[in-house]
Order: C-alpha cells, then sequence, then structure tokens
C-alpha cells in the first residue's frame, strides 16, 4: 500500500547487546535495503543491552517490510515493536471530547455545573423537547456497530471496528461539524441490540448503523425507526444508495438513457445492493436484475435466500430470468456491483448496451480492473481513491446527517434520501460534467452544505421536521 | 442565584405592535427597574409586528425576574423568550467531538480511514488487548445514568440528567484530561441497565456511574464490577466516601484523635451514607451509627429497610442503640450528613464531645447553617462552594479515573479509594492546615495528579494494573 506522493516513515524498536558496532551493523542492513534513517532514539539501556528506535523513511509498505525482515534475522538483535504513520496515527485513538466553555473560575463552574445546571435540568424535565437545544442531543450523533460487517474484513467484533467508527466519527466532524461518537455492541444479537440502542437513544439526535451484517441490520433498522423518535440510518445501505443514484443521475445525462428505461444489474445482494435496488427503484428504475454468489435472483429460488431477499426478488427482475451473471448481462444499461472482486470480465461488458455504465463498487478490489474496463465502457466509477469518480459515502453521511439534525427530523424518508442524490449529482455543473467526472471529490466543501438543505427542505415538504432552521449565509445553524 | 462579583446578563424576546413608541415604552420599563440594556437586535419584521432581543445586564435574577414581571404586563407586547446566561451556556450542549488529527488530503483519510484502517483493525482483531492503544478505548469514560437520583431533583429522567452529565464530562476534561461521554438510559430496570452497559463496554476504559438512585445503585455496581474487564466506580459513593475521609483525615490531625477511637454518626443511608461507612470502617473507625428519616439503624429493625441497610446495620452500631438524631448524637466526635436540610440543630452539636467535627454535605441546604453552627464546632465542613471546607468529589473522580486509565486497571479496590484520600489530604501541607482548610480547593491543580499517582502505585501494588505508565515528569502519560 504505497501511498503516491508520500514517503513511508516506520519506526522500529530494537533491543541490542550494548557492544561496540551493534549500530553499525543495523544502519548499514538498513541502508543496503534502500531505506533512510531519520532518527535514532535510545528508550533505556542496562543489563548489556540497549534499546533503540529507528525512524526510517521508505518509498512504501513492502520496502519497510524487507527492511523488518532483515533486522528480524540479526544476531544479537531484537525486534521488540515496528510502529508505521498509519499505527502511530491511531495511538491512543483519533478523537476526543472537548469542553465548549471554559472552567477556571466559580462562576463558571456554578453556571455549567452547580448548582446553575439543576434549573437547566428542570427545564427539560419539565418539556422534554427543550432537551434538543440545551444539551448536545442538537448536534449528535451515534454511530452504532457490532463489528459484524467491517470493510471487506467481516465479522471483527466490536473492538475491532473501532478505529473505523472513530474514522466515521471523524469524517462527520470535518465534513459537517457533526458531533458523532462510537458506540461498538459486545453482542450480535438483534433484541440486543435494538434494545441497548433504545436505552441509549436520549442522548442523541440520529442513530448511524454501521457495518452490521445482512439481513440482520434491514430488521435492525426498521424496527428502531419505529420506535424511536429520532431518525435511524444504517449508511452501508442508504449512503451507498444514494451516492449510487447521484452517480447515475450525471452518467445518464452523458450518454442521455432514462433511469426508466436502462436496463440494470446489481451483483451483491447484502445491505448495500438491496438498498440500491430499492432507491433506483423509487426514483424510476424498471428494469432491475439482482445477482448474488449463488446466481440471479428470481422469485421462487430456493437457495440462499432470506427475508430481504424475497422482498427483492417481488420487486425485481420483472421477466423472472435465471442464470448467471453472463446471462443477465446482456444487453444490460448499468452495472452496479457491490459485491466481489474481480467478477466482472471485459467480455461481459461487451455483451452490454450501447454506452453502458459500470460501477464497480467492491473495496478495495473492484469487480473488474478500472483500468481493463475503461476503453469498453462509457463511464465507470470505483470505489477507488486513486481512480476517477469515486463512489464514496463520505458524500452522504455527513451533510445528510447535518440536515437531519438541523430540522430535527423525526424519521427518514424516501423525499429525503432522493433529494439528497439530487443534490450530490447537482454540485457539477451541466458545463462540468464528464464521463471522468460525474461525482464530486470527497474533499468539496459544497457537497455537505447542498446535501444537508435539500433534507431539510424535503423533510419541510413531507411533514417530518420539527423545527424549521434559520438559513443563514451558507451554512444551516 | 445573584453570583457575587459578576453581573447577570439576560436575553428577552419581545414581539411588539410595529408602531412609533413602542421600544420606547419597554426600554423605559427596563430602566424604570434597574436595568442596563446592552443590545437590541431586531429578529424579524413583518404582519404589522416587530420581534426584537433586549439584551439587559441586572444585578441578579430578582430584578431579572422583576423586569420579565413587568414587561409581560405591558400592553401590544409579547414576551417570546426569556434567556439567562446559565442557559445561553447550555445552548447546543456544553461538550463537543474533536479530531486529534487533520483529515485534509487524500494521506490523511487513506491512513485515518480507508485503507490504512483496516490494518490496525486486523491487528486488534488479531490481540484485542491492542485496543488499548490503539482507539479511545485508551483514555475514554462512559458516565452512565438513568435519571433517577439527579443532584436534590430526584428522579427527573435521561433527558433532564444530560446537562449535569455534561456538566461532569466536562470536569473529567478539565481536571484530568480524561474524555469522558455521557450515556443517559432510557431504562430504570436493574437488569436492562447492566445489560446495556455490558453491551457498550467495548469502547471505554471505565466506567462511572452516575445519579442512579439507592438501593438499585449497589447491585448494578457490585455485578459490573465482576462481569467487565474495565473498572466500574459509582461516583456518588464512592467518589463522595473518599473525599469524605480525606477531609477526616486532616480534620482528625487537628483536633488530634484517632479514626480507630472516634464516635461517627452519619445521617443519610443512601448511596452516599453507606459507602461512606464502608470506607471509614475499612480506614479503622469503629464505632459507626447510621440514620435515616425512620430513625436510627440497628439490627433487627423492620421498617424503610433493604439490602444494603441491612448489611450496614450488620457492621454499624456496635451497641445496637436504638432511637432518633437526639439520641445518637450524644457524645458523638464525628456528624456526616447525606441526607437532608435542616436537620441539625445547635442545641444536638452541644451535646457532642469536645472539638467536634460536622461535615454537614447535604446539596444546595446543608444539614445546619454553617455560620450558625461554627460557634460550636472545632471544624465544619459543607457541599457549598461559598463557604470554607467544601467536600466536592470533584477533587477525587477526575484524578480517580485517570489514574485507573494510566495502569489500565482491572478493578477498583480498597486499597486504591484509600490511597486517593491519604492523597487528596497530603496536598494540604502540616503548615497549611487549619481549621477553615482542611480539603483542597477545587481548583487546586495538584490535586487530580495526586490522586492519579496514588491510584496507580495502589493498583501496581495490589496486582490490578495491567500496564505500568511511565512516570514523565509531573504527568502521567
Amino acid at each position: 500500500m504505497a501511498i503516491p506522493g508520500s514517503s513511508y516513515r516506520f519506526t522500529i524498536r530494537m533491543k541490542a547487546l550494548n557492544k561496540p558496532g551493534m549500530v553499525g551493523i543495523v544502519t548499514s542492513t538498513i541502508g543496503r535495503l534502500g531505506g533512510d534513517i531519520g532518527a535514532i532514539d535510545i528508550v533505556s539501556a542496562g543489563d548489556g543491552f540497549v534499546t533503540r528506535d529507528y525512524t526510517i523513511n521508505t518509498v512504501g509498505v513492502k520496502q519497510s517490510q524487507k527492511i523488518t525482515d532483515a533486522l528480524k534475522v540479526l544476531e544479537g538483535v531484537e525486534v521488540i515493536n515496528v510502529s508505521d504513520r498509519t499505527f502511530l496515527l491511531h495511538l491512543g485513538g483519533k478523537i476526543r471530547i472537548e469542553n465548549k466553555v471554559p472552567l477556571n473560575t466559580r462562576d463558571d463552574l456554578s453556571m455549567a455545573y452547580t448548582p446553575g445546571v439543576a434549573r437547566v435540568c428542570t427545564e427539560i424535565a419539565k418539556d422534554k423537547g427543550k432537551v434538543y437545544n440545551l444539551t448536545i442531543k442538537k448536534n449528535t450523533v451515534a454511530i452504532v456497530t457490532d463489528g459484524s460487517a467491517v470493510l471487506g474484513l467481516g465479522d471483527i467484533g466490536p473492538e475491532a471496528a473501532l478505529p473505523v467508527m472513530e474514522g466515521k466519527a471523524m469524517l462527520f466532524k470535518r465534513f459537517a461539524g457533526v458531533n458523532a461518537f462510537p458506540i461498538c455492541l459486545n453482542t450480535k444479537d438483534v433484541e440486543d441490540i435494538i434494545k441497548t440502542i433504545e436505552h441509549i437513544a436520549p442522548v442523541f439526535g440520529g442513530i448511524n448503523l454501521e457495518d452490521i451484517s445482512s439481513p440482520r441490520c434491514f430488521e435492525i433498522e426498521s424496527r428502531l425507526s419505529k420506535q424511536l423518535s429520532i431518525p435511524v440510518f444504517h449508511d452501508d445501505q442508504h449512503g451507498t444508495a444514494i451516492v449510487v443514484l447521484a452517480g447515475l443521475i450525471n452518467a445518464l445525462k452523458i450518454v442521455k438513457k432514462d433511469l426508466s428505461e436502462i436496463k440494470i444489474v446489481i451483483s451483491g445482494l447484502g445491505a448495500a445492493g438491496i438498498a440500491c435496488a430499492c432507491l433506483l427503484k423509487s426514483a424510476g428504475a424498471k428494469n432491475i436484475v439482482g445477482i448474488d454468489s449463488t446466481g440471479i435472483l428470481y422469485r421462487g429460488r430456493i437457495d440462499n435466500m432470506n427475508v430481504a431477499k424475497e422482498a427483492f426478488a417481488d420487486i425485481t427482475n420483472p421477466e423472472n430470468i435465471k442464470g448467471t451473471l453472463k446471462d443477465a448481462i446482456k444487453g444490460t444499461d448499468f452495472f452496479l456491483g457491490v459485491s466481489a472482486p474481480d467478477i466482472l470480465t471485459v467480455e461481459m461488458i461487451k455483451s452490454m448496451a450501447a454506452d453502458p455504465i459500470v460501477f464497480a463498487l467492491a473495496n478495495p478490489v473492484p469487480e473488474i480492473d478500472p483500468v481493463a474496463a475503461e476503453p469498453h465502457v462509457a463511464i465507470i466509477s470505483t470505489g477507488r481513491s486513486d481512480y476517477q469518480n469515486q463512489t464514496n459515502n463520505v458524500l452522504c453521511f455527513p451533510g445528510f446527517f447535518k440536515g437531519l439534525l438541523a430540522c430535527n427530523a423525526a424519521t427518514i424518508n424516501l423525499e429525503m434520501k432522493i433529494a439528497a442524490s439530487l443534490a450530490i449529482a447537482s454540485v457539477i455543473g451541466p458545463g462540468e460534467l464528464s464521463t471522468d467526472y460525474i461525482i464530486p471529490s470527497v474533499f468539496d466543501e459544497r457537497v455537505s452544505d447542498r446535501v444537508a438543505k435539500a433534507v431539510v427542505k424535503a423533510a419541510i415538504e413531507t411533514g417530518v421536521a420539527r423545527r424549521r432552521p434559520k438559513q443563514t449565509g451558507s451554512t444551516i445553524p
């Protein structure tokens, strides 16, 4: 994983016999393999040994690994620890709690804490709705996972999922100013998860479900949405679907096709695939065929089914065709992959309709290598940051929740999701739109605000906004 | 609640008929009652009305109330809203989440989030213990309440409890650099509370239970302490007990009495009273008599009992006396009140032993007015910030958790609590100790660090530390 344009720095802690020449043996080994030593720091010495930290610049993780392997077999030297930049960045976590007001005087204390706080508590006890104005609930989201479907890593558990949830919290803050706190649950039981989220809900203005495996995620989301008075959003489903629809809206403008007329194949029928199908249908798509590792999903299929797939089968595959991806993809206008690496071939793409659109979003390795696919498609998008047209949920969830919180939305509806898709798509003006620019960059500062405003507008129009935010300047307060 | 030495500012939003002279009528009313207008801002205008915010300085809440009342009865004017400084300070909550590292480039994203984060997740999945180093768990505490016993306000529910928990989170940060996040539970069921805390535990390095009513708090704490691998601390119990013991240690130095020889009466047998009795006993006290609204607690009492009081009766009241506070207090050396306002009289104090020590900690109104008590006692302490010798939990919990987290303590034991009491007491040197200075100020910067170090030392000595922190300079890393 060489990071283009940035050197790869790592620190290796080594315990060596305290005798002349040991440092020379280490540094020459590092130099021989092309490592550039930035610093040597002594950590401790005694008992005939010296422990040193060597900070080394290389061009990438492979070279670092080679150096580490070479150092590990040196006589008289023991590698204690290897820290690379990514690990160093994670030490002690990536987010922190900060106080918004100082606590330096008696006066500060008496307002933020006792006795002054008692009047604020009493006010909320009299009118529970005031919790939205007088506490962090106004602008705070829980990022809840059970660690069962994390990135491409699968069921790694709540502890191992935490670095991702912290990263997500960072994105909420960075792109929308929303406070998000990770909640990693030590249970995979659907009832336990629902109950736990219900119990902790009072502090939060919204719930972002994350990396909960399918099909449990559907039941958890739909039951919580009904039971809680705050919005619940499973990002793997709806975040993905909203950004996919945004990209597709722009892609269809370029190839001059209409969503209601195109044929769509969705590969992967987990949380993302099923949510994408639902949103595309609601936005006007009429012909969607789903496919998973078992093959095309059709009404009456027995193998590898679940409740979500049953429902999916009911609303897709109008001709109820059967077979493999090769069968499904013939004459298709849009291939959406949220499935597995390298399942799509150039041959298959060649069998698609004219001006085919391919979104190969499997992460980190797409359904087809975009470089191989490009000559044969009108438009290609992947989830990769090192390639054009990155479909990335970051374009949606920060602004989406910013909007939800700004208008204190009671729930999330279809109108809000489609409004968010249109908002993302609208960031790229008609004059800017091109085959390699159908989706804005994740760093495009306009996206989050535009999504937030669209969500607020849709919430007000559909009657689920409980507050009408002031529109002051470019940001929603 | 006039705050001495600081003016009281409030903002009143008024909607008035849009006709000449209306502002004059309002400002002259404010001026006549001694209010000083700081600013007038137009909020909106239209339909023949103008809405304005008047920001007014007064000497206190009473004057502000008079002005508000006078404005409310003015013809053609409607008071929409009144905001005082305390409420303004609470708008949108008092804490926020911040990112510890920037997210401005692709390189930042690829380390903090995908794809780099996957390597960190994988590392924790392989060795769960690494969650302490690579995530916020290292330095993050949950402040958990069900809102059933908040301040003196009682059972006000989870939403109304949130401003207190946010305030507590601020204190954790301000005095110990610990990240604390409020969890306000929408359930009062003991099993539900225990299960919920177990489920959310993976993110946290410790659990601070707060304002959960007695006797449920005892079962919740003891079961969680057994089941979780992180420390669980009910501050209302142990925080209070630790600070009380600290104050008593210093008070006894002044009156030259020994803890093992004095007679103690504890008024109030809720969470705090029972925990204080346990800690005082463990520290060497032999003669403690407890009393509640029913009277003296004795072995065999039937009325107003619970499991905790049964246990309390077993270890206190050696002579098994019966009666009222008046009976109990005769010849007592130390009165500890964690009960109700104005239940202790000067007459009762006069019946105490020579050089009586009185800790009247009921909040906000103590068991006896300290001004009335002072001529008749050797030493008096209250929970009030406007009086000498304030017994305040803030002296304990930030440093206590800082210590727990620094050494990754598996649990909390008696040795750590007594070490914390001694550490707090030790901040006041022998030359400084006096009847009006037995407890350090909450703003004394030495306290938190000294408590943290004492907790770490005790944890190491008793074998519950899972990490030996480096002692670099004055702070624990």
